[in-house]
């Protein structure tokens, strides 16, 4: 399956007024940060969201029954704000071990939650089943055209407000975000995808010539956590021979430390990982090279930042 | 005293490659955030840092002593960083009643510092009696010139990232920024004097007719607790025809949480000052008037954000 680099333009122009156009600071010559940080619910997930809804908007496809969508994390959280901005319904399945505070977080959003089965593969199992009985339209955490191309956004933006750069380096979970910003930048730019050495779920997929399960864990699990790489974020990854790198946990821990040092950006471990890519010498620009550095999330503890 | 545009102009030039240009968020329809909270040591105090060293080092009047100033807070943090930006040194003073995490802050940038005298204005005195011992250049937080012109350039990249807004709102405390924002817009547009209910210190100045002493108290004292404004301040808000508004300390604890709950920005009570004028309606935008907040500032304690 495949997202094009105007599936993402056309992505752009429907979300336009509703997800934010986030800032892009210069940190230091040739090295750029997005700060996807002050994005609605605090992290770029709003983008894909509110481009599938909205896109069902207009194809006159909203059904009475809202939005739904299985996760405790992000996700969940940028659909409950899709929902609320738009005055949809949503209801949100988590695991039943999902955190108290998280779930009242949802709840706070207005989202209806549903707390079931013991890991998020049951939850979202039972948030399919729940999606053919009520006619909401599902909104899948990577893996559907719309949800990536909303993603891509993220892209195109770096593009306009850097008037350029080399490469920019994302962080990969299930690679909605990855393949989005490579559909954005259609080849204009070298895409770096960045994932945890304990979280290879791309890394091997590109190896093996297919998605692969892999084992999961480490400080970025929360939401770079997807055993299997979506099915799109493979064939758009693969067709363009996106660059894919693995950092150490100590890296991402010590990058978002740096980032609130150094800038006062929260960003939780996920959002720091692109950044620890090139300071622990994962990926090494040439020199000269403009560096475009995704800060993707800041729904993280502040109590831990300092 | 004054300060013209041009002098804010040059000194833009003059910090360029050193102070950080911060982002502008266009945080809802005509609503801007200028996120000065990225900036070098989290305050926009080091713009005028940099700009009195630099043109110092520019006049070939840079001493061997280095820089020295009196500041337990952002001031110092700044001073500290422009020192060692620059490879120079830097001797800080601060009261006895400093925090030992300040002092440490301090230390940890590379400064010496002397704690002595139980407020503020003793260890302002301690600190010009050295400077005329070892031939250091004074920074003062607020009432020099090149110090004032550098505060400034943050209102110029207002002008510039935003093609042009139509009124500024901006903490004083001394009164520096304030005095180099007004300077830079040149009526360009208007700027709006924001300062706690408990630190009216442009305030009562500006309808005296000249500075006053005020009592200093509430959760801005740290930052905004100057008890008499700067006399460049007071001359540049007052030739110009400032607009002074005074807010609530609930006002800015409110609006300190709602930069996080919206943004994931981390400001300081002083950084969200401004913010809190819009939002407790100490000063009202007319329907459709394009409005800059200047957020200040980001030292704070990241466990109290949420
Ligand atoms: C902050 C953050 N970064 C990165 C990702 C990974 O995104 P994707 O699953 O689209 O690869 C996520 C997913 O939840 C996230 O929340
Ligand atoms: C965060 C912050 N905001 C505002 C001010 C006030 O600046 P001025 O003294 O130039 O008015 C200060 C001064 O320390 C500050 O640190």
């Amino acid at each position: 399956m495949s997202v094009s680099t105007e599936d993402v333009e056309r992505a752009a122009v429907r979300i336009a007024g509703h997800a934010r156009r986030t800032p892009l600071l210069e940190a230091e010559p040739g090295l750029l940060l997005k700060l996807e940080t002050v994005q609605h619910s605090g992290s770029f997930k709003a983008r894909g969201g509110f481009n599938r809804a909205l896109a069902a908007r207009e194809a006159g496809d909203l059904p009475e029954a809202g939005l739904i969508a299985a996760s405790g994390g992000n996700h969940g959280l940028a659909v409950a704000h899709v929902a609320r901005a738009l005055g949809l319904r949503a209801e949100i399945f988590v695991p039943t071990v999902s955190s108290p505070v998280k779930v009242a977080g949802l709840r706070a959003l207005g989202a209806e939650v549903t707390q079931t089965g013991a890991i998020y593969a049951e939850a979202y199992e039972a948030s399919v089943k729940r999606a053919a009985e009520t006619g909401a339209l599902e909104i899948h955490a990577y893996d559907q055209p719309d949800v990536v191309a909303g993603q891509g956004t993220v892209g195109l933006e770096v593009l306009e407000q850097s008037g350029g750069v080399d490469t920019v380096l994302v962080a990969a979970g299930g690679g909605g975000l990855v393949a989005g910003v490579t559909a954005a930048l259609g080849g204009r730019a070298r895409v770096v995808a960045v994932e945890p050495e304990r979280i290879p779920t791309l890394n091997r997929a590109l190896a093996a010539g297919g998605p692969v399960r892999v084992e999961v864990s480490g400080v970025g699990a929360d939401a770079l956590g997807a055993s299997l790489i979506g099915r799109i974020a493979y064939d758009v990854t693969s067709a363009a021979g996106v660059e894919s790198v693995l950092v150490p946990d100590e890296a991402i821990v010590e990058a978002r430390h740096e980032l609130w040092r150094s800038y006062r950006v929260a960003a939780e471990h996920a959002g720091a990982a692109a950044l620890a890519a090139l300071r622990c010498g994962a990926y090494t620009p040439a020199p000269g090279e403009r560096v475009a550095v995704i800060v993707c999330g800041a729904n993280t503890d502040p109590a831990t930042l300092a």
